[in-house]
């Protein structure tokens, strides 16, 4: 029997405890400080097991995923560097690659640190709010290093697989970073700034569909997304001041009166819009 | 045996007939002048009866549903003013209020005008795409005329009521198009500026939840969305300014590289979409 001991039991590493039971022929380990946490994941039988002895769980695992926001993934890192076991695969699931990838230098040569971000959440927290299908359907990125083991890529393309995910996308952390500075980041910053409206209050009851999957998103974990903004600042403010001039673009085009013209520039982000639903769906296709 | 008449077999005309079939002592008749779509409503059973003869239709209809793009609706209510049943009830269900409502001042006084705007909609458009459920726990906006009948309201209020809608907004048209502005145009121009990025399709593979759900809108009817752009471009431009506005604002605290100020603007924003969130839902319990 092998381990894989799962470090923060909140929304994502609830939700990852959970979806790995049963996984080949390990055994699942919920690790967490706080009591009503572990009692929670013992009640609804999170995990196969709960504990909060960290040092513990360290060492017996075989696989360590690493649940935290960035700077406690780092310090997670620095403090039991010294601890897991020979040959451990060692991975996360935090939202930028590039300064967790650094931090893991400080490790053995024998722990394989490979990054992870599973790409689904929700906009509640906790592990109350964990699901075992929350995975079901998302990209799962990994950012291996050159010297990463090919045995362990392919432990955790089956535990992507297990998790329900879609596919695997392989890359490195700095394309991670600078990508999701758009596919994500920007997402969250547009639906915090929507809801920096002075009227929003006056518009409840004219709420509809697109107001609220833009805006899902701003009841955000705040000091999570602090620290994930502010580790990616560069390619963030890039992304948006790029959507900045698409918006002001689009200001422009309303305001010119020309229905020709307004038609036209709305076709063109239609028409890639569409292309981008193809080409997700056919990715969809050929990863069953 | 009174009858509606829903003329345009759309998205949401489709979804109308479907949902209205049994309401009361109505006879749902679908108009459509494509045969095709109309093919689609017989073999479906949507609606009681599928025509393409307008003129009678109109004739017959104690209730007209307008169900089509805004300058359609001015026009046909310039074609048929005449031929509207003495004591009918006219109404429509498109995106802006004030154009839709002065242009039914051509209208004589046996017929009561009040626009509708049910707040539901999908990405895909055409009869097959329609739901009979499409309208459920919407809000269903209503713009009378000083001079429309109590019972006409009422009326109003009992079909929303039949198409699953939370609740039943009464206002003016030039207060649902300034608000509506805001709720739902500029998300629309939000998507489809974000699908104008030129690095969007490098990005497959990395799109999580608030990517899919900021975008979902992007793939739009664009000669109706030109239309409905157009005739509110005043408001919608206003609410676009406020709009780059913050979120020029969140790339400086982004650039700033000050974490206390990044994280106390991300907390006014996310506690003020949670009270947000609390109120919407206060609403739905009170309209239970």
């Amino acid at each position: 029997m092998k381990n894989i001991a799962v470090f923060g039991l909140g929304l994502i590493g609830g939700s990852i405890a959970s979806a790995l039971m049963g996984f080949e022929d390990y055994h699942i380990i919920g690790v967490n400080r706080a009591g009503e946490t572990l009692r929670y994941a013992r009640e609804n039988g999170i995990g196969d097991e709960a504990t909060d002895d960290e040092l513990t769980a360290v060492k017996s695992a075989d696989v360590v995923f690493l649940c935290y926001p960035p700077q406690k993934i780092i310090d997670f890192l620095e403090k039991y560097k010294n601890d897991f076991k020979p040959g451990a695969l060692v991975t996360d699931v935090c939202g930028i690659k590039t300064a967790v990838m650094e931090a893991s230098r400080c490790l053995p040569d024998t722990v394989d640190f490979i990054g992870s971000h599973p790409m689904a959440g929700r906009e509640v927290s906790g592990i109350k709010n964990s699901l075992p299908t929350l995975f079901k359907g998302a990209h799962y990125i990994i950012t291996p290093r050159a010297t990463s083991k090919p045995e362990n890529i392919e432990l955790l393309k089956r535990i992507a697989a297990q998790l329900g995910c879609m596919d695997v996308v392989n890359t490195t952390p700095e394309k991670h970073d600078s990508i999701i500075a758009y596919t994500s980041q920007a997402m969250h910053i547009m639906a915090v700034s929507v809801c920096d409206d002075p009227y929003m209050f006056d518009c409840l009851g004219y709420e509809g569909g697109s107001f609220r999957d833009c805006t899902r998103v701003a009841a955000l974990d705040v000091p999570l997304w602090t620290e994930l903004f502010s580790l990616n600042s560069k390619a963030l403010s890039e992304v948006l001041e790029r959507l900045e001039k698409n918006l002001h673009s689009y200001r422009l085009a309303v305001e010119s009166g020309d229905k020709d013209y307004l038609a036209a520039k709305l076709n063109v982000s239609a028409s890639r819009k569409k292309l981008m639903n193809f080409e997700h769906e056919r990715g969809d296709d050929m990863s069953r």
